[in-house]
């Protein structure tokens, strides 16, 4: 038996929706409190009609609608699940070679949709031309520009405002931490690698949030309660945004992880409250270090990543100052990937879309 | 007296920051847990200095960063603090005209200072040339692109792929819940406005969720906690985003609000949760279209507004179907905004930043 309010079925009246958006038409706020079926009855084998009191409006429900909506027996929004991954998933994560990628909608279906599953995705083959990752990023999304401009180069330089342009090594971390919105998916393109070592790292944030949450409960709590500050400053740029290192649905599911360790101001937190959660944060920060979760690739010229900014810490291993290293990066955001997968799928049918959950 | 612990000192060693970026270069994760001071002293007539057991390296930190960063006595780090409005606010709210926030960096400083305390700003005589809006946002930050492109227009058609571009009354809503991330500034410019009626209405809703938190605890803490679904799909586009109506930061305070009951999906929650649900999105979209909370303004031609789309709710009175009427439309990021808000205010000085808190 499946229940429904009067209420839910008059808000969610298939009539009263917009015959081209389905939108909602009427304001839910303005329905009668009250409002009751004067009459109820199946029609057409299946479907349900309820004629309401009062305006004698008629709304008819088809059964296929009811049964997906049928919150009395357990249906619920689901989101799609993250494949959460270590060090061992160097076989398991996806890859593509970027003109398959981009000539084929079945490829890139395929491709979006594991890069969906783990917030990463690899493409070989990506020619060795500067401004080609904006290419690439357009082909998956809307390319985000910030005051860093559309696309970044990353190579060492003399005066380097942030480590990344140094060859020093680069422990993981999320990028622009201290923007708000922060973006939400970046992809960074080798154009050149002559210099020894500068593996890239990978690190799957949410593993390490769950691995946290089962073994230390009182510390992934503390991860998620506690709002740090992340700052950026030159002469031309005052970015900061205050977050927490695990933001969770208002149902408890972690939503996203913000961790940057060189751009969190001090710590600002009462006294006694100041060594627990320090031993929770160094607890994570020392998880995304480990071997085990670290996912070490060699990227060559033509190789390009691309993270879910939300989920994967990034960084590299350091690399000799000799010999030069070129990477070019740019930021897109995650609802246009996301409006590109599904629209995809809605058009390579149904039975491709089995592999996609 | 002010306490600090050993671990947060060594954290925060000025000596160990970026020179350039003043970014931590030491992972906080592999300072050794037991770092002690061997000594400590004054010196420079009130700067601490440590220097550290094990390695000898020597800390000094100046007086004035201490005392400011001096969490034992509550220091914590701040957030600027909203002015709440309602629909008495006609007279208070943030106005300029355009020429001069252009041409003049303390009336641009201005402008955004007001925009940051009330989620919302109008400026006059903007030049009625298509396309101007695109440098309005430009001035303040970067334009988004969507899948919508960079400006879009609202007229009214025939074949209306949104509410938007009738002539009926739009409810207030905030812009494009279903992107994630939700655009987070939008600006709307009239560059013709013939028809009759049309007012632009304009809602706090952090005053809403500030009086609904006061009057109805259980409402507000429902909103707070589920997690609805909104959506939007055409031939081209499928957008989804999960998320609730009063978005919390972890520590409590509100972040966002989120209301747009066109594109809500139906609500699938636990059937005995329907009924207290039900009640406090109803009250909540109830008190959005109470005059006493609706700023109503007759926009015309060269006016435009500015709304924190994570904050103010905008809706419009129904226009008459004769008669033309045309706006355009861009979204920007608010990070960009506070940065040039924030650097504006260096160069100004201190002087002038006191109007500024």
């Amino acid at each position: 038996m499946s229940r429904y309010h009067h209420l839910w079925l008059r808000d969610n009246c298939p009539q009263l929706a917009d015959p081209v958006t389905g939108h909602r038409i009427v304001d839910t706020a303005t329905i009668p409190a009250d409002c009751r079926p004067s009459a109820v009855d199946v029609v057409d084998a299946d479907a349900l009609r309820v004629t309401w009191g009062g305006d004698a409006h008629v709304s008819t429900y088809p059964g296929e609608w009811l049964a997906a909506h049928d919150y009395s027996n357990g249906a619920r929004a689901t989101r799609r699940q993250p494949v959460l991954w270590d060090a061992s998933a160097a076989d398991t994560i996806p890859r593509a070679a970027y003109p398959d990628v981009a000539a084929d909608p079945a490829g890139r279906r395929a491709f979006l949709a594991g890069f969906a599953r783990y917030g990463l995705g690899l493409l070989s083959d990506v020619p060795c031309v500067p401004g080609t990752v904006l290419e690439v990023g357009g082909l998956f999304g809307e390319v985000r520009t910030t005051s860093w401009g559309k696309v970044f180069d990353v190579r060492s330089t003399a005066d380097a405002n942030s480590l990344a342009y140094t060859n020093l090594p680069l422990v993981a971390h999320t990028d622009e931490a201290y923007r708000d919105p922060v973006p939400t998916v970046q992809l960074q393109h080798v154009l050149r690698a002559d210099a020894a070592g500068g593996a890239s790292t990978l690190v799957d944030g949410f593993r390490l949030a769950a691995d946290l949450r089962r073994d230390d409960a009182e510390a992934f709590g503390l991860l998620s309660t506690t709002v740090l500050r992340f700052w950026f400053a030159d002469a031309a740029t005052e970015l900061v945004c205050d977050a927490p290192v695990i933001d969770r649905y208002a149902d408890g599911e972690v939503r996203a992880i913000r961790f940057s360790n060189h751009s969190a101001a001090p710590f600002l937190l009462p006294f006694d409250y100041m060594e627990p959660f320090y031993a929770a944060y160094r607890a994570f920060g020392a998880m995304r270090e480990q071997a085990c979760y670290q996912l070490q690739l060699a990227m060559g010229p033509g190789d390009l990543y691309m993270v879910d900014n939300r989920r994967v810490l990034h960084g590299r291993t350091g690399f000799s100052a000799a010999g030069s290293r070129h990477l070019q990066s740019c930021y897109i955001e995650r609802d246009e990937l996301t409006s590109r997968l599904a629209v995809l799928s809605r058009q390579l049918g149904a039975a491709d879309q089995a592999t996609d959950s």
